[in-house]
C-alpha cells in the first residue's frame, strides 16, 4: 500500500496514525462492541469523545472559557448564512471585506438577511493585494466585520489581523486554523471547515465569544442557532438532566 | 470481539460486512492511496461513489426519475425548517398532523416561515391513536400536508398513507424508510435521517418530486436550497462543466 500526497482542492490528507486507529476501532470501540457511528449520542462513551475533542481543540488553539466551541455540520459554506442569522441581532448591517471567491459567497449569503457593506475590496488589483486598513470604510454600528484570512482559490492571504475596535471580528479560517499560533481574543467568531487541518470534511468548527450568543433572528432554523446548539450539546444536557432532548453533539438531529 | 445489539435511541447497528469493508478501505480506497474522507468531492472516484449510492437507493426504494434524490447533512431535524423554506412558495400555509414529539418539532419550525394548520391531532387520546382521516381539516390551498408515519418516542405509527389529493404529501420516514415496500408516487417529498435503516447518523436522505423544486423562499440559505444542491451535485456539475463550483455531494460546503 502506498499512501498518496494530496494537494487537491477539498479535503486534505489525514494523519496515518489517526486512520489506523479509526480502522482498529471500526467494529468495536474500546470493548463496547460497536463503532462510534453506532453509538447513542447520549451515551457516556460518546459524551466523553465529544468532551475530549472540545478540550483538545481548546488547548491546541488557545481558546479560553470566554468562548463557546461548537462542532456543527454543513461545512464553512453553511456558516455564510448561519453567521448573519445569529449575529445581526438588532443591527441592520454588517461589514465585509471582499478579497476573492469565498468572500463573495459569504457576502451573497449575508445579503439575504441584512445590509452588507463591502468596506474594502481587492477587485481593482485583480484580487492580487489587500487594501490598507486605513482605507476601509468600516462602520462603528456594524453588527460585525467579516473577512477571509486566506482566499484559497485566488491565493490571497492577509499578513495581519484587522483592527475592528468594539465591532466583533469574524474570520473564515478554514485553510489556516491550527496551522499557526492564534490570538483568539481578537475575534468575536472564528469558523473553519475541518477538512484542511482539523479532520474529515462535513464538520465545521465555530468558536464564538459567549456574549454574542442569544441574538439569533426569529427566522433562524433551530439547527443553525448557536444558542440552541450550545444548550443542546449532550455534555451540557447531561449536567442539567434536561429530559426529552435528543440533540447530537454534531447537530445530527 | 463481541458485537453489541443496539436498540437505543439514536443510531442503529450497522451491518458487519459494511463495517468490515470500511475498515479494509480506511487507508487506501481501491488503490487510490487515500480514504474516502480524504478524496476530492470532484474526483472521478468520489463521483462514482455518489452516483452508485443514488442508483442503489433508487433501486431499493423504487424511486423513479420524476424524483430527485438528495443526500444532505443535518439529520431529519434540519429538514423541519428546510421543508417549509423550500415548499411554501407563494402559498401562505401548510397542513400538519400532530401525532407526537417529532410532529411537534416539525410544526414549531415551520411556524417560523408561514401559517401552520394542525389539521388533526392525537393529543386528546394521549397520543395513543390517530384520528380518522375523514375528520382532518385539510385545506386544498395548503402548500403541503406533513405527517410523521412513525412517532418513535411515543410509539404511534400510521397503518395507512393519508390521501392528500393535489396537495403534496410530505413524510418524515426516518424510522421506516427501507423497512418495507413503498409507493413513492403517493408523496411529494420523503425525508429520512439515515441513522436507523440507511447508514450512519448525520446524513439525511431527501426524495423530492422534481416539479416541487425551485420554489425556495429568498431567506433560504443556499446550503438548504434543494434546487441549488440539485444543480451543484458533482455528477451534474461535471456533466455541465460548470467552472468554479465546489459543492460536495454531501453538501459539505
Amino acid at each position: 500500500m502506498s499512501r498518496a500526497y494530496n494537494f487537491c482542492a477539498g479535503p486534505a490528507t489525514l494523519p496515518e496514525p489517526v486512520l489506523r486507529q479509526a480502522r482498529e476501532e471500526m467494529l468495536d470501540w474500546r470493548g463496547t462492541g460497536m463503532s462510534v457511528m453506532e453509538m447513542s449520542h447520549r451515551s457516556d462513551e460518546f459524551v466523553e469523545i465529544a468532551e475530549t475533542a472540545e478540550k483538545d481543540l481548546r488547548e491546541l488553539a488557545g481558546v479560553s472559557d470566554d468562548y463557546a466551541v461548537l462542532f456543527m455540520q454543513g461545512g464553512a459554506s453553511s456558516q455564510f448564512s448561519t453567521i448573519p442569522l445569529n449575529l445581526l441581532g438588532d443591527k441592520t448591517s454588517a461589514d465585509y471585506v471582499n478579497t476573492g471567491i469565498w468572500s463573495k459567497k459569504a457576502i451573497a449569503e449575508a445579503s439575504r438577511y441584512g445590509q452588507v457593506n463591502v468596506v474594502a475590496s481587492s477587485e481593482s488589483s485583480g484580487f492580487a493585494s489587500i487594501p490598507d486598513q486605513d482605507s476601509w470604510a468600516t462602520s462603528a454600528d456594524a453588527a460585525y466585520l467579516h473577512y477571509t484570512p486566506n482566499e484559497t482559490i485566488g491565493g490571497l492571504e492577509f499578513d495581519f489581523v484587522p483592527e475592528s475596535g468594539s465591532v466583533p471580528l469574524v474570520a473564515d479560517m478554514s485553510s489556516t486554523m491550527l496551522s499557526r499560533p492564534l490570538d483568539v481574543s481578537k475575534f468575536g467568531l472564528i469558523y473553519a471547515g475541518a477538512q484542511k487541518n482539523i479532520g474529515p470534511s462535513g464538520l465545521v468548527v465555530v468558536i464564538i465569544r459567549k456574549d454574542l450568543l442569544g441574538k439569533a433572528l426569529k427566522i433562524t432554523p433551530t439547527m443553525m442557532n448557536y444558542q440552541s446548539l450550545r444548550i443542546m450539546t449532550p455534555c451540557t444536557t447531561r449536567r442539567r438532566h434536561t429530559p426529552g432532548t435528543s440533540q447530537a453533539w454534531y447537530s445530527n438531529g
